[in-house]
């Protein structure tokens, strides 16, 4: 038996096992955005550093002001080349609980149509993922001793926060840090059956908004008719966003977006892409936003402003005849091509002010800033990893860009000069940032085999 | 001394152990509008039914589908005039509860500038205020050991969450209820030392709406700009329901609207109402809604459209790139003159659907639907009513209009045929509906012998 196959057969055997660690860290509730859950963050940071210890790797965990990163190195042959493996363990929040079928930290396996699915927050996103790539190096290492890259790691517990450690980490660690090659999982297949890699990325600025208007609420009897309204600002903030031609208003947020090429539509085109099974699935019918582009063509190509959520008055049940003294909500841009995201929020800012009376105030609250980014497709471990899942998947690897924002790529890049090779297992319903998030067993188990492959590809160069 | 010296003087020197029963009143948690304060609501009701009978009225407590009426007889001499007293048990909720200076449900005194003032969520709207006729009646009784008019009381505890009992309640006790004149203690007073006679109402429509977008909560990566996204949808309804010039752009919303009569307006302007104070009390400088109106003028003579509640997506700490599968509003809309709530709700549900995508749904909730009501200036009991108040506080009476508004009045006068003599002692900075709200103790004592003198005052003719 050559070398990758007794590695690829030690993952098989594995599997139960491999299953029962990831559900240990599963069980972690790392949620990055609530500060409560701080402690839990701390503890799945560390149960990782100890995995990657017992693993054979020098692996620590790094404070921050933020949540801890974890580092780990492990030695590879002379002359092979070094990758950095990038993941995150941090989740988004569970809200709302009473639509989950089991608790979302108690994961569990059920079996869906005669395949096996990982269930709970964090399978797909990004726990299940990084796993896949920890796995892969543990195969390795049991069936022969050593990994065939120099293999450093980084993981991370605030992507689900917009990351504000990790620009500082890189500039402090980033001769620790730099390798030939960034590989992150954090990605979709194009289909179950399907692997990918994701050449394009959308970038994304987000910014909370929080409308002043009266000093206290108010009656809306004694003061309605008369006092200005929170609710009412905020309401023609949110709905100028938008012209009737679903394009974004701010001034110049079109600058830097350029025409997806030919070649590439094409490729898109193949894909074969239902519209109607897409927004089908989520109970929707027609696409929205700009007039003229497909479902695919918004989410791979085209920038967007989105409101994630809006506040303000009496929410609770029943009413009250309230003018709230305050009005909040977040917004967010995904961008695409040279959009600056420093330049989108100025203008978002810009448009929020122009529909703010004299007497009333906003306060801004920033979160992420990334800019879009884009491979080579000239790569050649583009090449050496989309050979390897072809034959893992014994289907070619589909090229494809991705609606969603990896700031981390970018960060690579432009810090450490490094190229970021984009491979996933999930699926676009995992229901990740949703209740029942789930995760495939097939994306877990031939996740694992795709990176024994793909560490194998790459260092035969 | 006349009767009404000795009944007065029993007022004041009843006066703490007065405030005493107040707050035991206070102390009971009637948010009527939450049905986990239910079983407070019924205790209030309770705690009346107790103090009224002990105070020889033959009261009972009357089970509705909501929670129950209050309604206690006492008889009046041969030819006295028959009054049907109304005032309502229950609150407002208290939430933000961080913004209270003090427990809302544990009352207390405080003194400000000189003056003391009651402090907790129903000392002025409307616990304290019902409390003066309660008292009131105490004292003539305790002097004189009768009351000078036949008098019926009516307390709800339904009249913060639109009275949907009510109605069906005059409906079946009509006879029992039915009486000359009603008079209704939940208005405000002109200012600190001058009583008012509010002589017109606004009406209300309210409704909630919620928005269906997709069938569950949606990746903005993966989904934005191709899902429809409902707090956008919801934007545009709630932003679109007035033009640039501050007005209502439902259909018909103005039918019914009439200007103000020319003496009225005279009448208001001799009130030396500051614009400036009124707005600058709450942090405001300018009249916000339709342009061309004073803000008195709007309060008091135009309708409105309010948003007094909106939600949607991820509303918790940090940020969630979530396109919610649902956001929803609380709408108001203030009434005067002839406009008809039902045909005003309607126009809204045709403005709600003409901003709605075909694959997206909307719900509706309905609350409260009342006409706007207006007093006959000639009605004798208006006279006498404004004589004995000033008597009282030395100052004529102010005869107001109110932006409230207090359904039961235009009840009174469908159901029963009876006109309402609002009379209340409220102020427009006791915070109503707000954290931290108040009523000077002024308020309560010299109320309370308010009502002292207009009960002698009617039975004078």
């Amino acid at each position: 038996m050559s070398d990758i196959e007794t590695v690829l057969s030690t993952v098989d055997s594995n599997l139960d096992a491999s299953i029962e660690r990831l559900f240990d860290l599963l069980r972690i509730e790392s949620i990055s955005t609530d500060p409560a859950y701080a402690g839990e963050c701390e503890k799945a940071g560390q149960w990782l550093v100890d995995t990657l210890n017992d693993l054979g790797f020098d692996a620590s965990l790094h404070h921050t002001e933020g949540h801890p990163m974890v580092v780990a190195h492990h030695d590879g042959p002379d002359g092979a080349p070094h990758v950095l493996f990038y993941g995150h363990y941090d989740v988004q929040p569970v809200d709302p609980l009473d639509l989950w079928d089991t608790h979302p930290f108690q994961p569990d396996i059920i079996e869906v149509n005669g395949a096996k699915r990982l269930r709970g927050r964090g399978t797909s996103d990004d726990k299940g993922q990084l796993m896949t790539f920890v796995e892969a190096c543990r195969s390795w290492k049991e069936a022969t001793g050593a990994l065939p890259c120099k293999v450093t790691i980084l993981f991370e517990g605030e992507e689900e926060s917009g990351s504000p450690s990790l620009l500082p980490f890189l500039a402090a660690h980033g001769e620790e840090l730099k390798a030939d090659l960034a590989l992150v999982c954090d990605t979709n297949m194009w289909d179950a059956s399907t692997p990918a890699i994701a050449t394009a990325l959308r970038g994304m600025a987000s910014e909370e908004i929080v409308v002043h208007g009266p000093s206290r609420d108010l009656h809306s009897g004694y003061y309605g008719g008369a006092a200005q309204n929170p609710i009412h600002i905020l309401s023609s903030i949110l709905s100028a966003l938008h012209n009737d031609k679903g394009r974004v208003t701010l001034d110049g947020f079109y600058e830097g977006v350029a025409p997806v090429p030919d070649d590439i539509r094409a490729m898109w085109d193949e894909l074969g892409f239902s519209e109607t099974e897409f927004l089908g699935d989520v109970g929707l019918k027609k696409t929205a936003g700009e007039v003229g582009y497909s479902a695919l063509e918004h989410i791979w190509s085209r920038p967007t402003a989105e409101v994630n959520g809006v506040i303000g008055g009496y929410t609770g049940k029943g009413f009250k005849t309230v003018i709230p003294a305050i009005a909040s909500a977040k917004v967010s841009f995904r961008l695409v091509g040279e959009q600056d995201p420093h330049k989108v929020i100025a203008a978002f800012h810009k448009h929020v002010e122009t529909h703010l009376p004299d007497d009333c105030s906003v306060e801004y609250i920033p979160h992420g800033r990334s800019k879009a980014t884009q491979l080579d497709y000239a790569l050649p471990a583009l090449k050496q990893a989309s050979t390897a899942l072809t034959e893992e998947w014994g289907k070619p690897a589909a090229l494809i860009a991705m609606g969603g924002s990896i700031p981390i790529v970018g960060n690579f890049k432009r810090e450490l000069g490094m190229d970021s090779l984009l491979v996933g297992f999930g699926l676009a319903e995992d229901n990740i940032h949703s209740p029942n998030e789930k995760y495939e067993l097939a994306s877990y188990h031939k996740g694992t085999r795709s990176w024994v492959r793909i560490l194998q590809a790459l260092a035969d160069g």
